[in-house]
């Protein structure tokens, strides 16, 4: 266990997977994208996330990608890992592989397909806490992804006041509850509990009305940016923070250029990702995992541009 | 493969995963269970679907389904397995071990969590059947539990016509567009496509609109019900159909029994079908899977109660 | 009033409000479609609803509208009167008018805008209906255009069994729900509660189950095609229903020629109603209400097609 | 027309309409709301809008509004009216009607009950704006109200480069979508162009990235809570801006207080907001319009703690 895992702040990009051309983990590519993380300036990296297709990959796979980031990392930052299923067996055996592999923290969402009610994710996130043991377990609030299935401030709360829960990854895009959360953990005296957005273009404000670090997968391609941002936060620059935000507002648009008419946006949205970290030499190919459809060439240029725009290139 | 899985029609229940007290599969339940089924006229039974809670189940629990039903049905009928995973790779994975276990066809949603394209989906298919082999493959139509994802009628009907898919589990309740699929089909003219409908409620107006048949979570109670409502159909008399229909909608009532102030949805059905069955002393108990809450005496009781005014105790 | 409006049944369409190319309301093409519904053979007419585009028109258009219709009926047939406005005190004032005007009976939704809970819903009708009088009253339950709200079962058996409401025309496009009124209808013993579907496309399945008749947008166009079904339901003679009901579903795609990417599915629908019925001589043009952008020539043309393969022209 | 009206910003509650006992527009309560609004600091008011029940309002009941507002603001700051109905035609009625009375500034929605495309939308309100002549026009984006639509932020920028809108209110409680807004009219040059947030929520933040001002429903109740958070923000005292936002984000809870089993989400919002004027001796009665459920003697109880805890008794 890392003490910083436990009290995480910062920016912590959840990494993409660099496949190779066969559909394998690109080990070399996902090596060169750690060090692009760690040149960053990020305080940890998040892998087998949505950002990093966790869901696409098979367990040698994500064995692959766990050892990796492991070892490449070496301790300089945490490294958490996404758990992911849709029940708690499956998950706890997800749990349980990272564990074995040396990761820091565990994040887990709710179960899926199956819809559950907040007394059956109390269970869920109970019954993945005795398998992670010491270990710290975010819990992943992305209700887009799996039906709708929000998770409630009152049990987060309440999850971390009990010590199963180390806080939360706020995938919602809900500014409001967002908010609520922090307040909600201030109102409870709760120490040490994260509170982390998934928002890649709404950092500044979060972090200014409390939240604790961001996990954004257009961190991916450009860490450094982010960490100015939460420098500048901390710094009470909230001018430069807003300025470096709209900057990456705007570059977050490369997710808006795969045409929806022939791919999906989730795939559209990742392969935007890694063709950028693919045009900024990161990563071999920006290829997708099956049955993802690619971008295009004329889609990967424009991103070029975009990335230009940004000064990123 | 068998030949009644290819033009699959008439009554073929998703089964439910009779659980021990310890979460294990309950293998004995689960071949009085089948035997119900086929006392009761079924022309096939689906294992691993959601009403099988098939996504909370470990690979091994699933393995251990396999076997049992395979053995116990011993041919007479069609065995289908779910093949409902988050990924082509997962679910591919799924469709293996069915073969493997000697099921007569698969049943395979498109992958979740990461929301998919058409393109992508037909990607998905095409994989699947290559895993698939001669075993027949049946797509599986449920927004409702991936993210409102919905299989095109125009998808469905060229992936038949290539030999894909041999038909459609339409879940998604909406009548229209299933009754659209059973006309595309026609002006297609695509022969021995099966279009089944997952409605516990609406199989007369389906059947006699040209749907082949239905795959009611109801059924696993009272499947000699939606038999009788089958051949109703068949024989023309679409009065007795409706009579019969009527009393199992309001058997249907068992669903809404459960308190959902305290469990979720999913949850509140799957435990009356459990509670049904284990009152009629087919299983050993009503408990659903980890983490779902279970009923309490007052709700089995309920449940006794409308089966009862069903006609069945 | 009319005892007819008081059991309603049958066919009864919601007529299209004409307009000339000044968007005044036509009355000569109004009487015509009168006329064009009388000749085949439809049991009431409904004006200034959805199809009648009542939420666009004035005061004094929906004036014009109530008195060509009821001068043209002239009691042949009971005609009907749309009330949705954002209140009770706005719809009251539209019942009031309509009285006035000579309707056999109105026609009224919930409250919108404003989401009302069902015992507002409660209040809305027992105040509409102290308005209304001896004027039998329908509720209008049409959740996708007012933000979800749903009419709830119980509450409507409860307002028919009080006198409140005289039956309920559905276009929630829900068949269960509706089912299960026709079910909570027979369980509450409520003669002469009238319950319409406002589908187009499974109107031979819900008079099967119960349902007494049906307000049909295409029935504007071909309203002989469903008072076909209605007979053949009537006569027991399902297949011949279900052959004019596959024929109508296929010329409904008229309501998906208009290109999206300019106008708006609502635009695009009752656009196609109107193109089809100036194609067929009974409207002399099919422009709708503003803002809606009108369809184009080459659109106007496919809707001919459509109209021949149908066998209407 | 007003100057100030024209490049609008600060805060500019949406007044409720006080009611008396028998549903009539309680004048002596407005005109005393008008003087808490203006002893707050406001920098305008906005009658007839979702909080001000304009919806629910008869023609002479909204006429009686313009009119002792107008009235009793006497020039001090600006008024704007809401214009929000199904149609063009109707909404360009209440324009007429505002204009009539003297307001310097009209606030509308896309037409609602039959969608529209944003085509459709531009349509809307370019006619408007040609009923409003000199008159500022402000869209008003409220998704949630209006099933759904969104105004799309290229049309906006579109609409006020041609003079047609002097700016925006968005309560889409899309914190995205109105950042993308301010970035969109940096981008555009378009000086003088408003963008007002309809958030209680989240103020702070959103003055921070751009936005001009707010018209917030909890104004109602502390204007002057706003006004600090306002001058905070001009000030760069983002801390103290946010102290002040975190008091009302508590403050708000005021709205849950009613019990969602007897009454709308809309009613419990609207009444709660009323009740507090009420303890707060504002307004003489808590009663909000039919056919809403009032609160009862506890909840409004329970208000009068959260206005203690809030500092406001």
């Amino acid at each position: 266990m890392s003490d910083s895992a436990q009290n995480l702040s910062g920016v912590v990009p959840p990494l993409v997977t660099p496949l190779t051309t066969e559909y394998d983990v690109d080990t070399a590519s996902l090596a060169r994208l750690v060090a692009h993380q760690l040149a960053g300036g990020v305080r940890g990296v998040f892998v087998l996330g949505t950002s990093g297709e966790g869901t696409f990959l098979t367990d040698e796979q994500r064995q692959t990608v766990l050892e990796t980031v492991v070892s490449e990392v070496s301790g300089q930052v945490p490294v958490l890992a996404g758990a992911i299923d849709t029940s708690t067996a499956r998950a706890g055996a997800h749990v349980a592989a990272a564990l074995k592999a040396g990761v820091d923290a565990v994040v887990a969402t709710a179960p899926f397909y199956a819809a559950t009610h907040p007394a059956e994710i109390e269970r869920h996130y109970t019954r993945l806490a005795s398998v992670a043991g010491e270990t710290p377990m975010f819990a992943y609030d992305i209700p887009s992804r799996i039906s709708g299935t929000k998770l409630p401030s009152a049990l987060m709360i309440d999850l971390g006041r009990r010590g199963v829960l180390a806080g939360v990854k706020d995938s919602s895009g809900q500014e409001t509850s967002l908010r609520r959360l922090v307040l909600d953990r201030a109102a409870a005296g709760l120490e040490g509990f994260a509170i982390m957005t998934g928002s890649e273009v709404t950092v500044d404000s979060a972090l200014n009305f409390g939240v604790d670090g961001v996990v954004p997968g257009l961190g991916n391609v450009d860490p450094a940016g982010y960490v100015r941002i939460f420098d500048a936060v901390a710094a009470g620059d909230l001018a430069a923070a807003r300025r470096e935000q709209d900057r990456l507002f705007r570059l977050f648009e490369i997710v808006e250029v795969a045409d929806r008419a022939r791919m999906g946006h989730s795939s559209g949205a990742l392969g935007a990702f890694k063709a950028a970290l693919f045009l900024l030499g990161v990563i071999a190919s920006p290829l997708t995992a099956y049955p993802s459809i690619p971008l295009d060439d004329d889609e990967i240029r424009r991103i070029g541009s975009l990335l230009e725009r940004a000064g990123l290139r």
